[in-house]
C-alpha cells in the first residue's frame, strides 16, 4: 500500500526503506530537502512543499509523522488542515501519550483518524525490524495494518513462547494493537521505562565488578573515610569484556542490550570515550510520574532515571547541603577530589 | 575426560548427561542411592558411599560438587581427608565468595586445588549449556577445561559480537575464568544481582501497564487517600500477554528473561497461581553487599533486592512505625484493606 | 482583624480559637450547623448560608478556606458569584500547587486576590500554632499578614539562628511569603515530601533494631532461603521506646516526628493496634512529579512514597511477575507465608 | 568518680570538661603532649605515657577510649596489658558493632570488662551533652552509670513524653543499657544510619525547592533532551533560608538538623563554599550491611548512602556503561557539560 512519511532522518528515511523493500510505495517529506533527494533516489516519490506531499497521496490517506516529539504540535498545525475526513495520521515518534489523547480528539472533530505507534528497533531497525506498540481506532488500525505488518520483524524475529502455535496471537508479529488513543505510546513509555532499569541494572553490576579491585588500592585512614573492612576480599582484576562475553551465553542476563554492552567494550574496554553524563529523552520521566500517579512503586525505574539525573550533577545543591549539615554538627570539612 | 559429581540433584544430574553426552566419563554420589541408580542407568559409574566414590577417580582426581551452599563445608569435611595432593575440588553451586577464598586456602595446606564455577542455565542448562564463571589457579582451570567446553553452551549460542573474529576470546566459548579463588563465584554473584534488577525491572514496568486502568475504578474522597488527578489519562486495559510478545520481538528490552515471562503469562495472564512472596537465596544480598563495601551506588540492585524483602512484608513494623507517626501528628486512623 | 472561615473541621476550628484569643474577630460557616453553633458559642459569628456568612464579612472581605483539597472547586464556585473586586480568598488546605495557579488566574478576572498557605502542624497547631507557607500577590499577602502572625507559633518557637539578630528575617516569625500565587503550596508539599523521608528513615532505622534479633530465628535451609551468615552478629532484643527516648535527648536525630514516635511507643510498644497500611495523601506524590519534571534526583523522597504503595500492596502484580519467572527459569517454587 | 580517658581530640577533651563540670576527677592521656598539657591546665591529671596513665588510675580501673576506629585494636594492644582483671574498658568512638562483640571476648579472657559506648552530639556535646547508647555487662555498666549521667544532657533535656511521670523510664536521662556487648555501637550504627536519610530528605527537598525556578531557564530542543511538559509550573525563586527558618517552628519536620541547615543557609545561602562531595564515614555502610543480612528493607537509608558515592562520582563507570549502550542501539552521541 502507499504510506506517506514525514520526517526523514535515520528512523523515518530506515521506515521508509523498509517498507519499500516489501513492496509498499512511499510519498516522502522533509524540510531538509537533500533528505528528500535521497530516498526519491532509492525509489520513494519526493516532496517539496507538504502541499506537494498532501496532493500526491492517495485518499484516504495514511500520513506517517517521524519528527521529534517537540514539533509534532507544530507539524499538526500544518498538516491537518489539508488533509480530509476519514484520512489517517500515524505519530510515529516519542511523544508523550497524554499529547496523543488530545490530538486524537482534535483531529477527530474533523473526521481524522489518529494512530500513536511507539517504534523501538534504534539504528538497528532497518534490518531486524521495529517492534510497534500502536493506539488508536479500530478502523485506523486495521486500515495500516500492511504497513505495520512489513515494518516489524515478524514472528520468526523469536522462538513461539511454549502453548503458543498455529494462528498467531496478539503481538506475535512484532506488533501490537494496545488500545485506543495513546495506548501504543503508554506501552512504549513503559517499555522505555524498563530500559532504563535494565541498562541500570547492567551498569551497576559492571561498575561492581570494575572496583572489585579495592582492596588493592590504598586507603585515607581519617574520619571522613569509611574504613574497609576486608580489603582481602577485594583483590580482582576482572575483565569485563570477557564477563559479558560469557554472560551472553547461556545466563539467565542474556539479552540485546547486554549484546550491545558487549560490542561497545569491544571497542573500549574502559569507556574512555566517554564521559559518564547519561542523558534522558522523556520516557524515563513519564514512566515514573505514570507509576507516582498511579499509585504503583517502580523503585528500580525511577532510581534508574535519578542515577542519570545524578551523573549530570543535578543534585549538586543536595550534596551541598549534605556537605554543609555536616560541618555544621560535626565541624567536618568536605574532602575535595 | 573424567569427572567425579557429588550432589545429583536437578543441577548436577543434568551436568552428567551433559558431559557423557559429550564423551566424557562420570562417577557420581550423592546420599540419595536413587539418584545415584538413575544416573548409573543412564551411564555413569555409580558410588554408594564417599569412599568407593573417591577410590572410583583417576588420580590427579577431578571431584565436582554441587550440593546447596549450606552444605559445602560439611561435605568438604568428608571429602578433603580422602583426596591427594593434586586433586582438585570445584564447587559449582551459589558459595558466597568469600567462602571460596578461605576455601581454597584451607585444600591448599593439603596440596589441593580448589576451583569455584558459578554456573547459571537453570533448568534449561542441560539442552542449552551453562554459563560458567571460573575462579582458581590457571593450572586447574586449564586441567578442568574440557569439562568447561562441554557444559558450556559454546560460541555459537550467541552471534560474535561485531569486531570479534577467528580465534576465541575469553569468555566466548560460553565460559570464562575470571581470577583467582573466590572470582568466579563473585562475578555469578553479581550476575545475579543484575538478573535481580532486570526482573524488578520488568515487574515494575509490567504493574504500571497492568494498572493504567486505575481512573475506571472508584476512588475514596478523603484526606487519607491522595487525589488521582487526571482519571482519563488511566483508562486503559492492556492485554499483558500480547505486550511481551511484541517486545520480544525488535525492541530494545528483548531478553532471555522476557522470553520467560511471556511463557508465563501465556500460561496464567493474570498470576493468579502465585501470591506474589518473592524468595531470594543470597547472592542478590551479597551484591548489595559489596556494592556497600566497594563504596559504590547500586540503586537498582539493591532496591529489586529490598522489594523482596518487602514482598514478603519484611517491612511490617516500620510500615506500623509510621502509621503510628500519623495517627500521632494528624491524628490519622488508618485505612484497613 | 477580621477573618471569615469556611470549613470547622478540626483544623479551621482551631484556627479561628487561636485567632480568637489573639484578638482578632472570625465569622464561620459551614454546611455542618453544629460546627457552626460550637464556634459561635465560643465568640465567633456563625453564619447559616454562605450568602449570610459573605454578608456578614466587612469589605474589602478576607475569606479562609479549609476544606478538603477535593471540594475547594466546588466552593470556590459558589462562593466566587458572592465576592466583590479587591476581595481576597485564601486557601488554607492541602491544594496542589497548579490548581492554585490556575485559580488565582480564574478569580482574578474578577478583580479577587488569591492566596494560598500551606498549614503545618497538625493537632497540635492550635497550641502550638501553625507553621505557614503562603503564595500569592504582596498586596494581599501584606493585608493577611496580622492573622499569619497569630496564627504562626512565633520567633520564640525556636531560638534564633547564630547570625541572626535584631530585626526578623523572613520565615522567623512562622509564616512566610514564599512567592507568586502556588508557592505557599509549593513549599508545602516539598516540606510534606521531606517528611514522609524522614518518617521511612526512622522507621527502616527502627526495623533494623527491631530484627537485630534475626539469629535468634529457627532459619529454614533450602535454596529459596538466603543463608544468614553470621547468626551471633545478630541476637540483640532492644527496647525501642527506651531507644526513642536517649536519642531525643542530644542526638543529631532528635526531631519533633522522633517525640512523637516515642510517645507512640510509650503507648504501644509492639504497635499492634497498627496493621501496617499507610495512608498518602497527595503532597508526598506531588513532590516526586515535580522532582522528576524538574530533573532533579530523589531517591529518598520517591522511595519513601514508593514504600507507602508496597505497604498497601500495590505491588502485588510486580512480585507475582517475578515469582513466576522463578517458577521459569529455575523451577523455584514460591514459599508460602 | 575517676575516669581514665585515652585520646584527646575534640570530642575525648570535651568529654573529660564535662565530666569535671560535673564533679568528677579525670586522668588524660593522649600521643600529643600538648593535647595532655591543655587539660592538665584545666584540672585533669596528665599522663606522658600509657604505664603512667595506668598507674595513675584507682583500681578498679575505668579507662574510656576516644580514639579513630581505625587505631582502637593498637591501643587495645598496647593498654591491655597494663590492666588487671575486673577494670572496664569503654570504646566511646565509632567502632563496628562486630568489632566490640569480638574484644569483649578478648579482654574477658582477662576478666577485663568491656563496654561499646555510641555516643552521639558532635561538636556540641560540651554544652548539650552527650546521647549515650551502651553496650556491655551490667556490672561494668552499673559501675560507670554516674560517668553516663554527668555526660548525658539528661531528662530535661526534651520534655517528658506524655504519659511517662515519675521515676526516670530507660533511656530518659540520656544514656541507656541497649544491650550485651556491641549493643551501644548497633543502636549508634542505626542513629547515623536514620541521621543519613533525614540528611538525604531535607537535601533533596531543598533541591527541588532551589530547582522551581527551572521553567525560567533555556531548554535545548533535541532528542537528548526530556522536554519540561509545563514550564509556567516551575517559575517560582524561593529564599531556602526563609524556607528554613518557617520550617523550624510548628512543621511537622522541625528538628536538630533542620537548625544546623539554617545556621548554614544564614552564612551562605547558595553554599558555595562546598563542592558537594559527601563523605561517609562507616556507619551509614553498616546499617545497609545490617539491613540486607537481617532482610528488611531499607531503601531510604541505603539510597542516602548511595547518594553520597554518586556525589563523589563513584558511579564513573556505571554511567559510561549506560552512554555506551545509548551510542549503541540509538547512536545517541553523549552531551557533555
Amino acid at each position: 500500500m502507499q504510506l506517506g512519511m514525514v520526517g526523514l532522518g535515520r528512523m523515518g528515511a530506515n521506515m521508509v526503506r523498509r517498507l519499500m523493500r516489501d513492496g509498499h510505495t512511499a510519498v516522502a517529506y522533509d524540510r531538509n530537502q537533500e533528505a528528500v533527494a535521497q530516498l526519491a533516489g532509492e525509489g520513494a516519490t519526493g516532496a517539496a512543499t507538504l502541499e506537494e506531499f498532501v496532493a500526491k497521496l492517495d485518499t484516504p490517506r495514511n500520513v506517517w509523522l517521524m519528527v521529534p516529539a517537540a514539533v509534532v504540535d507544530a507539524t499538526l498545525a500544518d498538516l491537518v488542515p489539508l488533509l480530509d475526513a476519514d484520512d489517517t495520521i500515524v505519530d510515529g515518534g516519542n511523544s508523550y501519550y497524554r499529547d496523543d489523547i488530545r490530538r486524537a480528539k482534535e483531529v477527530a472533530e474533523r473526521g481524522i483518524h489518529y494512530v500513536d505507534a511507539g517504534t523501538s528497533g534504534g539504528v538497528f531497525g532497518l534490518e531486524r525490524g521495529y517492534s510497534l506498540m500502536v493506539g488508536g481506532d479500530d478502523a485506523a488500525f486495521r486500515r495500516l495494518e500492511p504497513v505495520f505488518a512489513s515494518l516489524a520483524p515478524g514472528v520468526e524475529a523469536a522462538p513461539r513462547t511454549p502453548g503458543k502455535a498455529g494462528e498467531l496471537h496478539p503481538g506475535e508479529a512484532g506488533y501490537l494493537h494496545c488500545g485506543p488513543a495513546g495506548a501504543g505510546h503508554f506501552v512504549k513509555m513503559v517499555h522505555n521505562g524498563i530500559e532504563y532499569g535494565m541498562m541500570a541494572a547492567y551498569a551497576e553490576g559492571l561498575n561492581i565488578i570494575k572496583n572489585a579491585d579495592v582492596g588493592l588500592r590504598e586507603h585515607a585512614i581519617d574520619a571522613e573515610t569509611a574504613p574497609l573492612t576486608d580489603p582481602e576480599a577485594y583483590q580482582y582484576k576482572i575483565d569485563l569484556s570477557a564477563v559479558t562475553e560469557v554472560w551472553r551465553r547461556g545466563s539467565v542476563v542474556a539479552s540485546w542490550l547486554l549484546d550491545l554492552t558487549a560490542a561497545a567494550l569491544a571497542e573500549d574496554p574502559d569507556l574512555d570515550g566517554f564521559s559518564g553524563r547519561v542523558s534522558d529523552s522523556g520516557e524515563g520521566r513519564w514512566t515514573a510520574l505514570a507509576a507516582v500517579e498511579e499509585g504503583v512503586p517502580a523503585p528500580v525505574l525511577t532510581n534508574a532515571l535519578y542515577s542519570r539525573f545524578a551523573s549530570r550533577e543535578l543534585d549538586l545543591y543536595a550534596n551541598k547541603v549534605q556537605s554543609a549539615m555536616r560541618a555544621q554538627f560535626g565541624g567536618h570539612a568536605e574532602k575535595r577530589a
